[in-house]
């Protein structure tokens, strides 16, 4: 399961550059970046949604989506998910997690 | 990198249970999980906006703000990222992308 | 223009118990309360990503939107608009603004 | 009630222009409008939360925060609450409702 996430991205970006007409990646990412941020929104309201339902099965489908569309809006900017878990890993040590409960709000 | 998720989780898992008072994860699920889906919504929000920006460090982190507190909700319902992996990783070939397309809306 | 709301609203509670095959309030009423919810959060990201790229006509047609589906949710919970104003009236004097200004955060 | 939103509206343009130190209203706009769109966005989930909850006094709260911040949104637009209503009210007859019902979507 390790590689998903890199398997994931390949296929997104090389369908990025595809025909709109036969790709769904190619034909949101033609839309404009507006069009893939307010996809990701989207699919965020339906995990939350979901989640509260206690549907851990529709909970896990609409999670896919939003890493999914998470994938999208990140090769728009160029950045990958590897960007995304250097920065995790980043925090991820006692201090990492310390300095994220500081900032903790309510 | 590629397994930075698992360690993430392991670390999610492991603060749930401890003190809120001294852990943000613990703190987070004790309040409940609309209180942590609504975490989820902000974080997409703030991933939207750093991404019209044209910010990519500001977009890397909030995605990783993202991608972090999908895991405290996922672990709430006991779901794990392995669960969202594997239904990506069955949607990832040229059939679950094409039934993507199928029901692609606007 | 006072009564707009108050004309929305009746609109809204005639149509919600109208034939779903002819009215889309109806329809989507049917749907259930998080379909309704889910899509009030997603016309406010379409606001959100309208105000962001500084089209005054988008943002004036996704904040009807906006208050369109406030009035359908909120209708489903039997609450109305004048609810929703009356505690808006009760915070606005210097008061109310400057509890709200205590509790601001970041 | 009927004149609420103008109240309102007064109420926020004349603190936008105040003392960021004294007004929430002045603090949040010298923010610059990414930080109003993340507030509307952030009360919309908040919205979206409580009504899932069925918590009746909590959603009037939240929609009643929701239409504060898209009052801080549009004045920052320059735009107001008179031009959201008149869009509905254009919208709110057979024919507008009935174009409404034909995109609808799922």
């Amino acid at each position: 399961m390790a590689d998903t996430l890199q398997k994931l991205e390949t296929v997104i970006r090389e369908r990025r550059v595809g025909d709109p007409a036969l790709s769904y990646v190619a034909k949101l990412t033609a839309k404009g970046r507006p069009k893939i941020a307010q996809k990701l929104g989207e699919e965020a309201v339906e995990t939350v949604i979901a989640a509260l339902s206690g549907d851990r099965a529709a909970t896990t489908s609409e999670a896919a989506d939003l890493i999914f569309h998470l994938g999208v809006l990140l090769a728009d900017l160029d950045l990958s998910f590897d960007d995304v878990l250097a920065e995790l890993e980043r925090r991820e040590g006692i201090s990492g997690i310390a300095e994220k409960a500081d900032r903790a709000k309510d």
